[in-house]
């Protein structure tokens, strides 16, 4: 960590600004002459009724996501430090890389899409680091960020541009696409000595509820992410109404779900703080398409099931037989509910709802993302895995220490035990 | 809590798909020829203007009210966690019944209005819920959820549609009335094991800060809650103008009032968390009016100044003359202010500011929305009284150890037990 | 306290009224007749499309500077709520002043920029309120908010109606003014029984998770600060575009820098709780001007790395031996970095970049910002300095418990007394 890291993040950014030198303009519009009472359009004739919708993206990336990630009583400064940093690296990256992509490399200019497009791409990095959270360092995770993205903006390119495929709040190209290749990441990851769990991979009461911070913002705001760059008018209204619906709905059955599946009916913070927001993702695909609101809700219901079910019954399997250690359980969150979200598209399509994509097209969508994803994810995890980039120790995981300057509690150190474990000298990287 | 919660949750989900299936539709628009440059209007046409308001209501009902509600130092998953529960089941709710009451029970369409309506009828619900909070289970809680929005639906019509009368901010019809249907079930639910007080009903010192994020998320965007469904152009903007400078004005007071009766002058957390807020619901009444910015901040600052002697001298006395057990003194936050509101906009009317309604007209929205507000509140009361709804026993009372999961602190739990009382062990429902 | 500070505050809020009722007004149009479509224009026409704007800043005035001075381990009621009152008081006089000013003495009509520049106004006092953060009075803040709003409206009239500079995110007129304001005072107020420091002005690990709320808000709506009253059109877009870039720069060198700085290596969380703003401070002279998306990132990446260094190595100075007690560091996320601000947008115009203003009077407008603040604080300090206004003594600084009533954490005393200290007697003032 002593100047590793500090050089790589110095490094990355220099490039980016001789990128953006290069290649990213202000959007301009040629000086027609004016007559009467029309006016030369602005940027910002575009920019401004959308900016409202990206300030709530733009929430949902660093307060939703960052605050999620804090569930760790000992991994606060990590969730939310570190998802800072990757989002700001991120959206660097994901304006370059798209916007290349659809320029065809040639220069090109910022527009409020672009911005959106940006905060969504990073997006995907935030939902793999769920996977891999506590296990790596910054130098992996500055490593994963520029990777992931050139993927994912590769993959979305195929999705959008060449199948021409619907997946307007991205379940499949965000969704999906981040959690399988955040899973991936985290097989070639896997570390046998954290198999029997870890004493920090747990939370407290007040962790809990700083997560609940994140949960409750994503869930506001995810009508403005699977609306964000709907085609205005009709469709961006549809997106909003059947994702508003879609995660009430997902609410209910996420709580019902959890009473039910756990030890006397009591209700579990891992379940509240994630599987209700599965409506968000899995209604995502279709969000834009006259499902009509009650879909929506069955769509949302569903995925509030599903995702519960996967904690409760898939996690524990994920970890021992397939060796993958899924930190936040990203995979019932946004891998599940991503890829319902693609067959959702198929089954509506195939219920003679109105669409521009096909079954097929739709289908090979869904393929393509979790493929690439997978594909993707296992050549990061091996990049990841030459043990040069300052990987913790196992006893290290969880916890911030190995990175972070922690209160020392002085005088209160033997009062306040609970954030910092005394009685072990830690060796520091 | 085994099993009746979850299938209660299920059914009440179940049926709200079969009702929106036969009752909601999207917003469309006839399709007329388009000629020259006039387009179709679009159902975002409407929408999006409004949708930065709405998305700050739903950060109030959400964010808000969740976070204001941790306050209790065991209780902060149920605060937030049933908050988030309510609001998702209440909006589906109200969407519904305030849909058919208007439409005389014909399929209706989804507007930006009604989403925001939806949100407002959840408020009744949030709000007598911070009057039983700690003290009923969850399946008293979705039952009070469905009958308190039936019978809001019922006073709001007859407000609006029958009286004609003004309630822009609905200081009567959600406040006020949202407050006195919650104190009539908590007499009802009366606890006399409680009235020496319970060792769990109080905070902790980062329980306090917690509850802080929803006081100041409800104080920022209290302008959007009174002014999202005022008419268009100038009302909408005295809307926003009256309460920011009420809201302002009512922090002072409320300040000062703290400290004027506090022992030795200290400032008191919950006049801060809740009674800065009271200016927002008193001013909301005439909110929309001409009432010059001056005046809204004569009734923000005797706001401030009632609502913190009420919770000074008031709160005692109901709990030990009139046996009510308000948790989170909802009376001095809203029950009170909500009055004041509605005795404003007589005064307003009295004064010749111009106004749609009349004096006599506001006085019977006043009394008929405190009147079945009590009446609903009573009935709905008996009916969670009866014993088969799971409540917990008084000693488990405000605990989320009840319903929750709640965080072993396994090693740790000698050293941190602030958040669990290890002495006991604790039956579970 | 016992009295001196709620009739102050009283006293204050009747003053604000008075002067309300006499100078205040709605905005109205004349009434035109209506002639075929055209309809008159409302005060809602031009407040509406700016109206999420001005919430992006409320939101940074009440939970973005709120919280992020939540990070001492007891002084996080302080914090918070004393940002709420001296904010909601700053932007009831910051109306008055800044509209009497503008208006010459005349009554004024309430607009969206009056509320967004009140609120702008609110910030420099809550920048300063950081340099003096837990060693002031409440009676001392509210002198001080009234003190520095009248300076602060003197200096922008000079600034923009004077020299006619720009300087559209007010990194000189805000940021630098409020930091060398404050830092005045502090110099003035200096304590040298806290010149070894004292043991309640650190973080525990919660209290950091706290200022995190804050410092991701700022973070998110800084482009909508350094936008809000910019010109509608291309400059306003550019005002955003360059903002966001800036401050995702301004992450990545803060976090190498922090690293680079620390002892092996760690990052430090007062650098990531401040300095990953600094660039949102740096670019907002030039924010509106077309420097290019790339400048903006080069401002942010020096502003980023200037920061964390002030922090390192410049603030154990200033306390020996300018004898400046800095609480919250405001010197170098506000500070510094808004003479940056000022310095680049002088290098700006020196590259030809178009500017309504020249060189000479950017730099006037920053000389008139950082004199004026330095004069009126000094001045100000020597008010506050009248031992009359209840300062606390040494010993109770950064203690919420002389101020506020705090949790007694009864029977739970012995077991988390991290939050008070109960070993001594605290007599009260």
């Amino acid at each position: 960590m002593r100047f590793k890291f500090p050089l790589l993040a110095i490094g990355l950014e220099v490039a980016m600004i001789v990128l953006f030198a290069k290649f990213v303009r202000y959007e301009t519009y040629p000086q027609v002459p004016q007559q009467g009472n029309i006016t030369r359009p602005t940027a910002m004739d575009r920019f401004l009724p959308l900016y409202p919708l990206f300030q709530d993206v733009h929430v949902m990336i660093f307060v939703g996501f960052g605050f999620l990630m804090t569930f760790l009583k000992k991994y606060g400064f990590g969730g939310v430090g570190f998802n800072l940093l990757l989002a700001a690296l991120g959206l660097q990256w994901g304006t370059l890389v798209q916007g290349l992509l659809h320029s065809w490399g040639q220069a090109f200019a910022i527009g409020i899409e672009n911005m959106i497009n940006a905060d969504f791409s990073t997006a995907t990095v935030l939902i793999s680091l769920g996977a891999v959270l506590g296990k790596t360092s910054p130098i992996q995770m500055l490593i994963m960020t520029i990777l992931e993205i050139t993927v994912f903006a590769g993959n979305e390119y195929l999705v959008g541009n060449i199948f021409m495929a619907s997946d307007i709040g991205a379940s499949m190209t965000i969704h999906a696409f981040g959690a399988y290749f955040g899973l991936a990441v985290a097989g070639v990851l896997y570390r046998s000595g954290l198999r029997k769990g870890h004493w920090n991979e747990e939370s407290v009461y007040h962790s809990d509820l700083f997560a609940m911070i994140g949960t409750i913002f994503l869930w506001v705001f995810w009508p403005s992410f699977n609306s964000a760059i709907a085609e205005p008018g009709d469709a961006q209204y549809r997106a909003i109404v059947n994702t508003y619906f879609s995660l009430a709905a997902c609410v209910i059955t996420a709580f019902a779900l959890s009473s039910l599946v756990q030890h006397r009916g009591k209700l579990d913070m891992v379940h509240i703080q994630n599987a209700t927001l599965a409506g968000g993702v899995a209604v995502g695909t279709c969000a834009d398409m006259e499902i009509q609101p009650f879909a929506s809700m069955v769509i949302g219901s569903a995925a509030g099931m599903v995702s519960v079910l996967g904690y409760k019954f898939l996690s524990p399997l994920l970890a021992t037989k397939l060796r993958i250690q899924d930190t936040c359980g990203v995979h019932y969150l946004h891998g599940l509910p991503g890829v319902m979200g693609g067959l959702a598209s198929i089954v509506a399509i195939a219920m003679n709802v109105p669409s521009k994509s096909s079954m097929a097209m739709q289908a090979a969508a869904l393929g393509s993302s979790v493929g690439t994803a997978v594909a993707g994810g296992l050549i990061t995890g091996l990049i990841l895995r030459i043990p040069i980039w300052d990987q913790a120790p196992d006893e290290y995981c969880y916890d911030d220490a190995i990175y972070w300057k922690v209160p020392k509690h002085r005088e209160l150190d033997d009062q306040f035990p609970a954030l910092e474990d005394h009685t072990q000298q830690k060796p520091e990287v």
